[in-house]
């Protein structure tokens, strides 16, 4: 088999070709930074993934996490290669100096956790939830907690987790009932149990960190007294040694896949000794929290993107080297059999994957782009591009893992019998990324995020200038004769999605709330077409203005690949808009008015 | 967890009410035969499947076949179900009454392997291969070769299987190798590979008996060299005891799912001492064999649709019982949570599930009922039924498979993160029911199976009586006012079916034939719509009729149930025929006309 799992060269031709992220070293932030240190990056995780993350793939699987004696355990890679992430710098990439960090743009560090993922996902993650803890430290957290803790995870040496999810409260967190009792010193006393913690313990670390939701006694009820705290499996006593704080295990999950990554359930508290300390004001763990969210849902966007580019390309392999049946018509039995790509429907299925991967890469690294210009600009501009990454997360996490899993499931497809059979590494694949449309908020939480927030907040600011951008693409691209013809099929789309979401507006400005809302997995499906479908027009343009130079044979084979996947997207894919459109242009409220009694029998 | 697996209620709709199965009983072959008959069946089925497979269905899975010292070792419980099935003669149940069988219809049978399959599809596979292979060998055998095989395995003391497959012959048979060099006695000896070959040894049998395809030395190259035998694990030797005959199994494959039946390698003729009964004419070996695949494609569609049964009560049972949210639009933080059935996401995606289960199960038995009907009718009766059968059955095993794949996604979506964990069957049932798609024929062969050759055969009479049979359907249904508009927009999607054809039939013509066939596998994917549609409005209008009597309130609701999911499925699954038509409609032979280097990076 091949060990291609990911393309740097698409990478490079997303980061800088299409969304031309160099400019971002115009800014002072930015401005030690060259296209030279982005690619150093891509090139320096490329690596680390083939040489320590891709040959434990298979390994980590077979060999799941283990709980005994109060301990979990994982395979030894992991801790390998948590130091060098901890060495090199990958926790802290997108930090600032004075947090040690590197001052990495986001667009570069997401594009480095894709080559990651795509390597080995479950390993991927565990510095991700390292950043995205110490991170919400950072933005929010006292000096003492950021000198305590920033250090240690950055370093590797402590893990991070989010620590939300809770027997009673999945999507609703409204509902988190672990409790914070006051004490009269530093800390509160937290009590409860936290259920689904990704990397929420485990011996490749000597402590870890949860950034926790809980309720401080007394607190309102819902999303209005939640409170976020740091608790520490290990707390420092007062010699400054690490002893325990009452965090523990009570069980260990066995998973479909993504099993390389111990999911855990947790006790605190329950010998009354587990200190957790309060991150910013009291009952406003939600919104802080959310920091971490959105940025975890694009993680999953692209953690989905690169398990489906692993199977794409090990499909593509198979599929190059697999001899079976002859062209159609050629009524020859003793001709001999050809390649299985050179069967059309064998060739569809591999460019399905291919505009999959590549169309949701791109979607993800426009949402990083729009991050990192408005951590970088002000004023107006610093709101547009806030408003777009808002709009944009819940299709950056949907559309790559729905698909994702669809894609992967292609990449089987193509292996016949033997994507069935654990000698191919495609039915890993299709385990490993079936968590993607349900953890961080599953996919129809994310159309009730879409809809029912994104894009009516601000008097649908945020969906305005989602057009405008995708307008001026459009535009761009009309003046191509080539690509001309599928702008328009897009401007057709943009108005539908519009007239669409009109409407839907006007249910629910006359008061049919659940009508309204009913199908919005439906429009988030919808949304998310249009949305990938941009990104390729996008593609599109970039490819034909590099076909304008001199090009050597493999680049101009890449730009035309490009192009041909494009219009693939377009002819295949764009068109599942229709059906979608006609049902969300229908106001029946089938689902929202259905009687469970009617599933009787 | 509830242990409802299936709806015995639907199974007595769909074969008295939707297909009114008991016309059969006034021709001769069934005169025995009665609606309390096929009803005890139904119950007698039920009543195995819920005591003796479903309590084995995650053993099974958790403790796959083992291959030691030769041997292939599988569950106890398979063994007791053989046995079972043996003596209560469901594996002679289709069977004439000469030949020990039953004489039950086709359609009943196929009712009670759902039933079995829901329960644990892993374990129905066994008997259903002893009664195609011994069918295959009641049709085209000798006397001698009956005598021999048919009453053991009917007793269920020997296994059938299926032996095509080889290393370099997969969807292409005519490439097939295994040799077979005529002797001066009544046997072949026969030498080389199989593999994936279901049930191809194990423990819970005396023998073995492979239905194999081979060459006979000399034989022409191609489909027209291909004959089919008879090769048994063990043969009689003078004394009538039975000795070993050269047939080893090389491998035991480790798969994704369906893990309770093993899978194996086989070896033949290693010690030159395999001996092959050849079944029928030489060089008719594939013609012969297509009987038991053709039945084997409807039990792979039943088998989907089954384990997408299992999985769509499973998840209605944990979205009745979980409690999580509140309404749209409660901002009470203090109510109580309600059930999540009661969010119109997940009443979606449980009327997603029951749409294609009960939809992709009417389309089988429909199958099912042309088949008995073809078995007692004459002429140009007999004819219609068998083309109708021929055309359908590409898409009674395709649209189950693929459509059942994301029916028990969605299943296992409803259960939220406990969904991709093992303490609930859902995870299993995804991985079983993946095998799908692939086994019997995978979805791209069915493609170019209907395209290319079951819609143009005959100069597409088949076609023509499918269009015939869903537009008398259609005619009833515009009688009633509520099932009117449905009728009208299945009458429309059948023209556009119509237009797609004829156009893809004209560039066939026109000599185009790569582009004529590239996308057959989305012509198979209208089809499959546009036909359980036909089947949804079928059971609409037996609905209806129920409807005007008096009925218990439970009987109503499962009829206002029936007719409601009816429109779910006309407004969110027939639309998906609007962007295939949109796409089948144009011309640009984008597929077939790809160059792989294309692919390049």
């Amino acid at each position: 088999m091949t060990d291609k799992f990911v393309s740097i060269r698409n990478l490079r031709f997303l980061l800088h070709e299409v969304l031309n992220i160099e400019n971002l070293t115009q800014f002072d932030h930015y401005s030690d930074h060259s296209r030279e240190t982005f690619d150093l990056a891509l090139d320096t995780a490329h690596k680390i993934a083939r040489n320590l993350l891709l040959p434990s793939l298979q390994e980590m699987d077979k060999n799941q996490p283990t709980f005994e004696k109060g301990i979990v355990h994982v395979h030894p890679v992991v801790k390998e290669f948590i130091q060098e992430c901890g060495k090199g710098g990958w926790i802290a990439a997108n930090a600032s100096y004075e947090a040690d960090g590197q001052q990495l743009p986001f667009s570069v560090t997401t594009a480095c956790h894709f080559i990651f993922g795509a390597a080995n996902y479950s390993a991927s993650v565990y510095p991700l939830l390292m950043y995205g803890a110490a991170h919400l430290i950072e933005s929010f957290g006292s000096d003492q907690l950021k000198r305590e803790f920033i250090p240690s995870i950055f370093s590797g040496k402590w893990q991070g987790t989010m620590a939300l999810t809770e027997p009673q409260a999945g999507s609703s967190l409204g509902d988190i009932q672990t409790q914070a009792i006051p004490t009269d010193e530093n800390h509160f006393l937290i009590k409860g149990q936290k259920i689904f913690i990704s990397a929420g313990d485990h011996d490749a670390v000597e402590n870890v960190v949860h950034l926790m939701l809980a309720r401080i006694k007394g607190a309102p009820s819902g999303v209005k007294g939640v409170s976020l705290f740091v608790v520490p499996k290990k707390r420092r006593d007062e010699s400054g040694n690490l002893s325990p704080n009452d965090v523990n295990v009570s069980a260990l999950y066995h998973k479909l896949g993504y099993r390389g990554a111990p999911i855990v359930q947790l006790s605190m508290g329950e010998n009354g000794d587990c200190h957790g300390y309060l991150v910013g004001d009291p009952n406003k763990g939600l919104s802080y929290m959310f920091q971490m969210m959105n940025e975890a849902r694009l993680a999953v966007g692209v953690g989905a993107a690169a398990i489906a580019s692993a199977a794409y390309y090990a499909s593509l392999e198979y599929t190059k080297e697999r001899r079976q049946g002859r062209r159609l018509f050629d009524k020859d039995p003793d001709s001999e059999p050809i390649r299985i790509i050179d069967h059309s429907d064998v060739r569809r299925m591999l460019l399905f994957q291919r505009s999959i991967v590549e169309g949701s890469l791109s979607l993800v690294l426009q949402c990083c782009l729009y991050s990192d210009m408005a951590g970088v600009t002000t004023g107006d501009q610093k709101s547009k591009f806030s408003l777009l990454l808002d709009l944009l997360t819940p299709a950056a996490k949907t559309y790559p893992s729905e698909m994702g899993v669809m894609s992967v499931s292609q990449g089987l497809q193509c292996l016949g019998g033997y994507g069935f059979c654990d000698e191919f590494p495609l039915e890993q694949f299709y385990r490993d990324i079936r968590i993607h449309p349900i953890h961080e908020g599953s996919t129809g939480i994310q159309g009730l995020d879409l809809l029912g927030r994104k894009v009516v907040m601000h008097d649908s600011k945020a969906f305005v200038l989602f057009l405008d951008e995708v307008c001026s693409t459009i535009s761009v691209a009309c003046e191509i004769p080539d690509l001309k013809p599928y702008a328009e099929k897009l401007q057709h789309e943009i108005n539908a999605l519009r007239e669409v979401t009109y409407g839907l507006m006007m249910l629910a400005s006359s008061g049919h709330n659940e009508d309204y809302l009913e199908d919005s997995t439906l429009y988030l499906e919808l949304f998310g077409i249009i949305a990938v479908a941009w990104q390729w027009l996008k593609q599109g343009i970039a490819a034909t203005k590099q076909l304008e130079r001199k090009l050597s044979q493999s680049d101009q084979d890449f730009y035309i690949g490009k192009i041909m996947t494009m219009k693939y997207f377009f002819l295949y894919e764009l068109i599942k808009t229709y059906g979608l459109i006609e049902r969300l242009s229908e106001e029946d409220g089938l689902t929202a008015n259905f009687d469970d009694k009617f599933f009787a029998d």
